[in-house]
């Protein structure tokens, strides 16, 4: 095992009701006014925005409201966010929402004690020295944005989606509260529950082997499979929402990347798609996901992409190749029985722009660490995802 | 899933040379006058001694030292810690060796600031309401002390064993360094392995049942199944005892028990048996668990036995109740071949004292929530490991 260091310093009320603690939570921490940042409304139609209101209502903490904060956050938002931050004496954010508002919410938490251009932090111009302290109230299991300081922003001016992470802008504490899924509409789940997949993938696909981080990135592999489905068929099941929610956190926190080097090839090429066709990230990751397995397997790596089979899809053959083949066939054709288009093409995506986004994709990272990719490999992806 | 609330705020500094950090991490947190508690010297034959004292020399940090500490650690040694850091205005702890010593830290730090006797905490008399800031250099993977809030101490002049716990005397950050415990003979090697087991057994065993925790908590069974003979058999391989380190962490930071009613019978059920014979505590546990299963295994939880049986020891038998026996056989196996003692009476024990045991143990708590067990029931598992 590498050595590592590991902070899981975000505070986690997982369940039914515990916005309830919110307004105590706040009052501790000292907020006197904060931003309460969210998207296009859903929260007020299944009452988050109401339960927060209420809470800092009796708590007596003032706040004013940034809404319609988009699925792959902008950096204008992000920028405007700031703006009011600052001119607001705003000291906590609060991020009601999925990923895209809680990434959000975290590069406003670094805008605000940063004089330049926020996409500075993107671009690696600048790096986060100071942030305001923030909360989440999530509302879609998928990301696992509430227990990392993780942040993706899409700059809809040069059509990148770049990220950054800093431990200045973990949330303090985050709400889980699964009921509030129960509303997320089924293309919605099932995309969540791609991203919180493709999150283990990127981490189980990757070295040094580590026998324990294995073990606990199948169990949560293994779980959404069960309960992914039961959720999408009854939207209202308490349980299967709880198992996705915890599971979402649990594999993006940093536990299952103790200690190794993760891939991020996927999320790498599915950015760029993202960035310039404005798709949701869950749907162009399980298009990728399995062109991208088959495109890095070979004679090194099978013997994992074996044991992912045996271990998380209960495949016997005895041949190590077969069971690979078989492991990621049947991760495709999972996606597509959870309902996510199999095809670029399906989402109105043509072949026009896969050069650019190769070389794009390439403008600040090196792609694969299981299997480093360059342009032509890249650019290979797209087209058999086409 | 039930409601919880999770808070895994010691940060973890996991791997070779990672006892490096803390002179910069003692200072970033203010600390100017230490208190270095440790066993009996162990830590002085591997260099863990000489590294700290060489950081804390190179930050002028400068210390006390508290040694002696026992394996099921003493209420008189914490009176006397907490004096100690009374007089000399001691402003962190390092704790430095196994659960024993940052048990004894724990409670020391706690005592710090408390003016009745500190057994007070563990009567439930009192509670922790302030504490010493403390710190952990780990040198056995057994209890998970490392990253909880909880602590167990004896009372020698009682001869009871009783535990407490508070988010303030969980350690601020642990060095994990698995090379420390190159040196670990193979008795508490295999010791550590059988309580890294119990807790996770304590975890699993329990209700709600929940598929992710399950998962998760066979994935730390498993690993340390793998590597438990192979750290034994081979002291000094480092990926061995790097994977029972972490796993042992993991096993009880509270993740494999969130939302859960955790079960204890067994850990509650041995504390008197350590209390009185002064035994380790790994060893008593691992000869009561057979007992422990035997006794409570019926056909309510038939199934979470075979379960067990299955994803841990890959039986296949259809049969329930021949896969959850041949599962509670496999576990008793285990312990034995990797030279735990299956029998009380090989400790020297007899039973004189079972009555009165199992009446101690009823003392403070009900024992057993997967299944509640009165006098007669702890006497017979007792018996049933004599």
């Amino acid at each position: 095992m590498n050595n590592f260091w590991l902070s899981l310093s975000t505070d986690i009320y997982f369940g039914k009701g515990q916005v309830n603690v919110i307004g105590k939570l706040l009052k501790k921490a000292g907020a006197e006014k904060v931003l309460l940042a969210y998207g296009h409304g859903s929260i007020k139609k299944n009452n988050v925005y109401q339960n927060i209101v209420k809470e800092l209502e009796s708590y007596s903490i003032s706040f004013i409201e940034l809404s319609g904060i988009d699925p792959n956050p902008r950096i204008t938002t992000v920028r405007k966010g700031a703006e009011i931050c600052k001119s607001n004496n705003i000291d906590f954010i609060i991020a009601a929402g999925a990923g895209s508002v809680i990434d959000c919410c975290k590069a406003i938490a670094a805008a605000r004690y940063y004089n330049g251009d926020p996409w500075d932090f993107f671009t690696r111009k600048a790096s986060i020295k100071k942030a305001l302290p923030l909360c989440a109230v999530l509302t879609l299991a998928a990301t696992g944005s509430e227990m990392n300081g993780g942040t993706v922003i899409t700059n809809e001016k040069t059509k990148e989606k770049l990220s950054t992470g800093s431990l200045k802008i973990k949330p303090r504490f985050s709400i889980l509260d699964p009921a509030y899924t129960f509303t997320v509409p089924k293309d919605q789940t099932a995309a969540g529950i791609a991203d919180i997949m493709s999150h283990v993938f990127e981490q189980y696909f990757s070295y040094p082997e580590s026998t324990i981080l294995d073990h606990l990135s199948e169990a949560v592999l293994k779980t959404v499979i069960k309960y992914g489905p039961i959720a999408i068929e009854k939207p209202y099941d308490y349980e299967a929402r709880s198992q996705i929610m915890w599971s979402g956190t649990i594999a993006l926190n940093g536990l299952l990347g103790t200690g190794k080097d993760g891939d991020w090839a996927t999320h790498l090429i599915e950015h760029e798609i993202s960035a310039k066709y404005d798709i949701t990230h869950g749907v162009g990751l399980a298009i990728l996901t399995p062109h991208w397995m088959r495109k890095v397997l070979n004679n090194d790596n099978v013997e994992r992409f074996a044991q992912y089979g045996r271990n998380v899809w209960g495949i016997e053959k005895k041949d190590l190749l077969e069971t690979a083949e078989e492991a990621i066939d049947k991760t495709a054709y999972f996606f597509k029985s959870i309902g996510i288009p199999d095809k670029l093409s399906k989402l109105g995506i043509d072949d026009s722009m896969f050069e650019e986004m190769a070389e794009s994709c390439l403008k600040y990272n090196k792609i694969g660490r299981f299997k480093n990719l360059d342009r032509d490999d890249i650019t290979e992806i797209y087209r058999n995802s086409l």
